[in-house]
This record gives C-alpha cells, structure tokens and sequence, in this order.
C-alpha cells in the first residue's frame, strides 16, 4: 500500500485530497516535527532533505508535492499522450512555482496578482476545470494554491468572481471534504505550509 | 520545428541548454519584453498569462519552464518507466519551487541554505549526476538554479565544495557553452529571472 508521510501544516493534505478522488487507499504516517522526527535517519532515508509530503510505493521515494501528485495522475488517471500530461505538468508547476513563488514574496505580490488572476478567472469563466470539462490534478494542485492565497495570505480575489467560484466548487467535492476530515486539528487548509 | 520564445534575462536559456543538449534544432523567437511585446494578442494565444519561456510544437502550446524540460525529456529522452520519470519531476520541481522558491525569500533564505545544500553536497560527492552516472534533465533544472543561486543571488558555497564542483562540471559541458553564445548580450546566467 501507498505510505504517506506528513507533519502538522503540511501539504501532504492536497496528496490526500487527490488520493481521496483518485479512491486511492493508503497509509498516512504523520511525524512529529516539533519533536524533529523529520530530520531522524529512518525519514532522511525517504527523503534526505527531511521535508514532508514523501511518498513510498514499492522501491520508489519520492518528494515534492507536485512530483508525487503528477506521478499518481500517471499511474492512476494514465492521461492520454505526452501532450496531455505536459500540460498537466504546466499548471502543477504553474501552481508550485510560479503563483506561490510570485505571491508569497512580498516585492512581486501586488504587480503578480492581476497578471495570474485576469487569465485564470477568463479561462474559469468558460469552462469549469483547468483543463475543460473534466476535474483533473490540475485542479487540485492549482485549487491548493488559491485556496492558501485566500486562506494564508488573505488576499482579496473579489476582481475575480470566476476565480472565487472555482475555489468554492472545489472545496464542495466530497473528497475534498474527506481529506480535510483527516486532517490533523491544526491545519487550516489544504496548503497551509508554502514548502 | 519546435518554436521557443524568449525574452531578454529570461529563463528560456535552461530549455536552450537541454535542446543542445538533445541535438534538437529550434526555432528562437526573441520578444521586446520592454516593448509589451509579451503582452500582444499574438503572444497572448501561446501564453495567456503572458511569460516566457513558452513552447509550441505543433497544436501544442507550453508554458513554464520546469513543465517545458519535462515534455521534452519526455519525447525526446524517453525515461525508461513511470517511477524514473517520477524522479525527473521531481528534481525539476526541488529547482523551480523549493530551492528557488526557499532562496527568494528572504526571511527563508538563511535557514534553508544548509538544508538544502547539505544533502545535495552528500549526494553529488557520490556521483556525478543527480540521478547517477548519467546527465539527465533533473541536472538541467538544477544546475540552472544553483547558477542563479551562486551567480544573480551570490551565496557563498563554499562549504559545499561538491556542489560547486558540480556548477563547475556542467557549466564546462560544450552544451550549456553553446546555449550562452546564443543568449542576448544582457544575460548574465542561464536562470536570471526568476519567474
């Protein structure tokens, strides 16, 4: 079975959102990090940077929140082409790279937040998901992120009605839901933790 | 063929990098980003948000640089199975979201250079490359943001001296030397922009 690794803050719950839609079942292992579990060797040996989400499925130990998202979109959703998984990889990245690098540096936030809000509440507008009609991991890797910049950030999305709509779509899905039920108290949202 | 934009100090130098690495002939186009050329309707219709790099190969239009890299390993450098393509992600991921991401910021920056330099420093005194005895795209990611790193943000390396040989390494490779004959006289490293 797939082993999960998480901490308190961590965003290890959007790979537990998206399992929880995939119908995916597996073992989650929260480590106390107050107590520095993370950085004792039976996790460096999972991932030497110490950092959660780490996932392990048979021989494979991987890190990184979009990475482990993109490889359960590859082995459980088996997207149709290299096209259209390169696509998917853009809004991952587009979601872990550029909207939380832009908005979570002070300097670039206020210039960015039109430029990645205008195109995304345009495209929103017109279709429900990223990507058209249906819900994909692009919607859960950029759904994360929109839902820390409101949550976290408190920033004010009201320009973007289609933007607050998508969110607010999102988080009505069942396993949304579900994965936030197993949440541990602390964690306020699905991407609470910008690293 | 394939059609890369780009624009002055723009990131689209990396994925220049990996075509000669690959031997894939390209097509550059160069945009006045200070002209708003980035901003056109022409421009807008491969990239709605309006940044470079972007790529278009045939119907398919692709944005960010991490997903760019990732596509093109993907057709051109075929990993052999889902879980190496996995690992491939996930470097490219570690460059563009965490260690950039972690080194932009200020407040993070002082506290996130050992934990991220230590276990890579580990690692690189082991092997050549990140994934072994073989260059991959996860070296293209990066070693592009160690550039950045080491170059526009200039922290100081020196107590992880296989990290540096490794910068040193790959900036040697005839590739990345024919990438930066091509870039525009103003670009001072493969990674200069950070977005």
């Amino acid at each position: 079975m797939l082993k999960l690794y998480s901490g308190a803050r961590s965003r290890a719950l959007i790979i537990q959102w998206y399992l929880e839609e995939l119908g995916v079942p597996y073992e989650l292992v929260m480590l106390d990090m107050k107590a520095g579990q993370h950085l004792q060797p039976d996790f460096l040996a999972v991932n030497p940077f110490g950092k959660v989400p780490a996932l392990v499925d048979g021989d494979l130990k991987l890190s990184e929140s979009g990475a482990i998202l993109l490889y359960l979109a590859q082995k459980y959703d088996r997207p149709t082409s290299i096209e259209q998984q390169a696509q998917l990889c853009q809004w991952v990245l587009f979601a872990n790279s550029t909207l939380m690098g832009e908005l979570l540096i002070e300097t670039t936030r206020e210039r960015a937040l039109p430029r990645l809000m205008r195109p995304l509440n345009q495209r929103l507008g017109q279709q429900p998901f990223l990507l058209g009609a249906e819900f994909t991991v692009a919607d859960v890797a950029v759904g994360a992120a929109l839902s820390f910049v409101l949550g976290t950030l408190q920033l004010d999305l009201s320009a973007y009605p289609h933007v607050q709509a998508y969110i607010g779509r999102l988080s009505e899905r069942p396993a949304f839901a579900r994965a936030m039920d197993m949440k541990p108290p602390t964690s306020p949202s699905p991407a609470a933790e910008p690293a």
